[in-house]
């Protein structure tokens, strides 16, 4: 390349969009000139401050004003947190979405729930192959994940290589498929890794992650130790491989299987479909012919393992499931860690188990879960695999990041080389003299409650927040302005704030303080309503402050005849 | 004693009161004909259910009602949980409080901030003293803990004696005071133990726990390489030993020291005045001297430890904090494990803090905690010592309790000899010929919130859940029912459902419906409202459940004039 050539290059520029409590995990976007491609597309969960709301998807606004740019969205895995935004940024946009087998599988089944004007446009890819975007090359790279199907993405630019690991682990005796393609990443990295963004999640823990093999290993174990028991086991319904290694080892232990989970269901029938499971004949059992084979003869698997609400495992633990009732003859095995937040939803089902006599198993007490993400020495190799010039760590809370670019000092890099994302939508541009970063792009949350998408803002929240806390009283009032006296009322309606029939004192105390108020604002001929409304809230606050310790809302409600 | 004598005994009953997911944690009855005694008289926080509510206590009915028997009440020691209900007990029931020097002085400073009819009777005892209450002699045994002067309890009554652990583990090298003191207890176990209570918070964590001493060379490690850094700790402001280390060090690193958080400075100074803490003349400065020392030669002990919002580290971390603003040149160390709960409250003023730059450590990086319960094996040590007859496992979640179960019976004692609380209030009957469970007591959890206690109840707690969820919708309108047409309104008020002025549309279809179904009652002479009123509740629930997807509350109102 000539030095007049190079002086064409335009900068490139890497952002990450979405993310709850962490950055660079939901969406990030690369962009050349007028070509922009999109890695991943997914969702987060709410925390405990988003009352009510169902679901966080990435603001999406820089793309939506951008879209003409927009060559395609490469997905890396099947994961929520990766594709789960899709039926929703599907509906602003409409690029071709790329992704493997089981990923676009299991994106077609949530596109499914949805209706589209334009009809999204997905292409298979398998791991290996390249595509070509406007002016990037983009290449899948078969890594090893808690998902089957999973991928690294490489993309060449003018401005050099971009490798994004996605989630990944290494696992040297995988369950089926290969190891992750070392070989391929190594080769990358020799031809020269401009940027490399590294997933960060489990950067704090030593060592390496076990093989999802040791888990096969724990569960041989443990049905050979209870061949008299009916085994319940709960896992992530996306985990094809622990599914098919509960499935190998109750067929060879002449168990029959049944699966109970909506999703589980849906996934499993996906991956027998797929080609990814692989199912001896005769052993599933419908869920509604369990009762047709002895349960020692029958292993359950079953959705809940986060203590999810109405998820199969906890209608059973709740003895609120239809099929299914649990005692001393069941094992109950809850193959999964809790996500942060989860900890109490999963002890909750657990001690209610233990009260039905039930036996219950979990990673605590025995390996029956691994992680699927990489712990510091195989991110280490990640690092040494790929050698490149600047490294963004992503998919990681803040202090994973920091922990992450720590790690990446340790094995040499300059620290001015190492670009953590003070949030999310904050751009990183790369040209040939170097990484900064340069402003930001619009970004956020947008909160999906219910149908809602991004109606639900800080005031609705803020609402939510003290009602849940105090409740509310409204006092209604009917009045004669002209004349200066009260109709009728002033009446109140409580909720959530004391259970009345216990505290009807306080609560004619309450009423008549509100009628004295709106008495002495019609004795000065106060008409201005929004003044009367706030002076009797403020009357009425008082008053509950100083008799509970409480703040209600209240809503005064006038009505001038 | 002869078998007359014998035949003349009455049973002896034990059971636990409180508890929100453990149980047999905050207070224990142990009744023998007219003489009950009542260890600990502590609270529980509210579970993520118990929207608004601030503490949680026993329900005492049964000791309201035979407050004549109640010799007394002892405590083990002072955290929140054994001690944090006095003051709400006390109100109803006044016996003779016995505890430790630094139990009763945190006690007292808890008592303080209430009034009372009849003044507390509180008396000071030492670890080693035996008191007699009724039929019972109870006597304190001086065991470690995360609290200094920390007690187990012995309680001889007429059919043995019932041993209770209280919290405990064992700390070979204590801070300051004495091991755990094995030989009495092992003394008490020769003459022959009748029941043991014994806590079972780690019961699943095999070895033992390190000791206190362990944090001691962490933190001095930290601080020697850390001679340029203003240094912040946050611990539990109970653990006056933690606190003492920090002291010793910072004096040995001639640092001074600041106390910030109310309950750090009410605990330090109460600790101080009762000689539990030892601090060298000149080592500590007014937090609101600071600015006089320089940066490193500071150190600041803070309460925050959890997380927990308006704390004095959560304010440092959120830049609220008026004395303290935090930096690259700060090292924040968070001297605690997270309570099950608080996790991502932790998590969230971490990644704050990474945010300004400040170094932080905590557990899972170092070992700048460690835990204040006993590790599988000191539980067996604790069975081993008092070799009781019978055994009950308290203090845990129930899955601890069943865990707690298995290993007793590892260690060979027979299933039938122990005792798991299926609840609290489940009345454990030891007499001459064996234990066995028989009938209840009325047992509960009291919910406080603000000022009341108990007048929030499951459909108040219903209700916060629903606003919280979907908000409200408040439907006002003025009727004429003689004349059968609408005066004024529908309005429709709202609040915590949907951001008005961007709903605008929905809001007058909604209120189109409201007004529609108003009118359809009245051309039907419809008067009986509460049919009115449900009718266009139902069908604004429909319709914005079908529009939206949620499912806000709607309060009707109607004023017929």
């Amino acid at each position: 390349m000539t030095k007049k050539e190079k002086t064409k290059l335009l900068p490139l520029r890497i952002f990450s969009l979405g993310g709850i409590d962490e950055i660079g995990k939901n969406m990030t976007v690369i962009e050349y000139g007028d070509d922009i491609v999109i890695v991943d597309c997914g969702l987060g969960f709410p925390d405990d401050e988003m009352l009510g709301v169902d679901l966080v998807i990435p603001d999406i606004t820089y793309l939506i004003e951008n879209e003409d740019k927009i060559k395609g969205i490469v997905l890396t895995h099947g994961h929520e947190d990766h594709i789960g935004a899709l039926p929703y940024v599907l509906k602003s946009i409409s690029p071709p979405v790329y992704g493997t087998r089981l990923t676009l599988g299991i994106a077609e089944n949530k596109l499914l729930e949805h209706r589209f004007e334009v009809q999204p446009k997905l292409f298979c890819v398998d791991p290996g192959n390249k595509i070509r975007l406007g002016v990037f090359t983009v290449e899948f790279i078969h890594v090893n994940h808690s998902i089957a199907d999973a991928c690294a993405i490489s993309i060449s630019t003018p401005q050099g290589t971009v490798f994004h690991t996605g989630d990944f682990k290494l696992d040297l005796t995988p369950i089926e498929g290969d190891v992750m393609d070392i070989a391929r990443i190594g080769e990358i990295g020799k031809k020269g890794v401009r940027l490399l963004l590294c997933e960060s999640t489990n950067v704090e823990r030593p060592g390496y992650t076990p093989s999802e093999r040791n888990v096969g290993r724990s569960l041989d174990d443990i049905f050979a130790k209870n061949t008299d028991k009916r085994i319940i086991i709960a896992t992530f319904s996306s985990n094809v491989h622990r599914v098919q290694q509960i499935i190998d080892i109750s067929a060879r232990m002449n168990r029959k299987v049944a699966i109970t989970g909506r999703s589980m269901q849906n996934i499993v029938s996906a991956a027998i479909r797929l080609g990814y499971m692989n199912v001896p004949n005769g052993v599933l059992v419908d869920i509604n012919e369990i009762r047709r084979v002895k349960p020692e003869n029958l292993t359950l698997i079953t959705t809940g393992s986060q203590g999810e609400p109405m998820s199969a495992l906890y209608r059973m633990a709740m003895s609120a499931h239809d099929k299914v009732e649990l005692g001393a003859k069941d094992l109950v095995i809850i193959s999964a860690h809790a996500i942060p937040g989860n900890e109490k939803l999963i002890d909750k089902i657990v001690n209610e188990m233990f009260k039905k006599s039930v036996t219950v198993l979990y990673d605590s007490l025995v390996e029956v879960h691994v992680s699927g993400h990489a712990c510091r020495e195989e991110i280490k190799l990640m690092h040494a695999l790929t050698k490149p010039d600047y490294f963004m760590p992503v998919h990681g809370e803040y202090k994973h990041l920091i922990c992450h670019k720590a790690l990446a000092e340790e094995m040499g890099m300059p620290s001015n080389h190492i670009f953590v994302p003070p949030a999310v939508g904050h751009v990183l541009e790369i040209t040939e003299n170097g990484a900064k970063w340069n402003g930001t792009v619009p970004s956020g949350k947008i909160l999906v409650d219910g149908y809602g998408v991004g109606d639900v803002g800080n005031i609705v929240l803020r609402d939510r927040k003290l009602l849940a806390e105090d409740g509310l009283i409204v006092v209604v009032a009917t009045v004669d302005s002209q004349d200066g006296y009260i109709v009728s009322g002033p009446d109140l309606i409580s909720r959530g704030f004391v259970y009345v029939r216990e505290a009807e004192g306080l609560m004619e105390q309450t009423r008549l303080i509100a009628r004295d108020t709106l008495n002495d604002c019609l004795d000065a001929n106060n008409h201005d309503w929004t003044d009367v409304k706030n002076r009797i809230k403020d009357a009425m606050t008082r008053f509950l402050a100083g008799k509970t310790g409480r703040k209600p809302m209240i809503l005064p409600v006038i009505m001038d005849i």
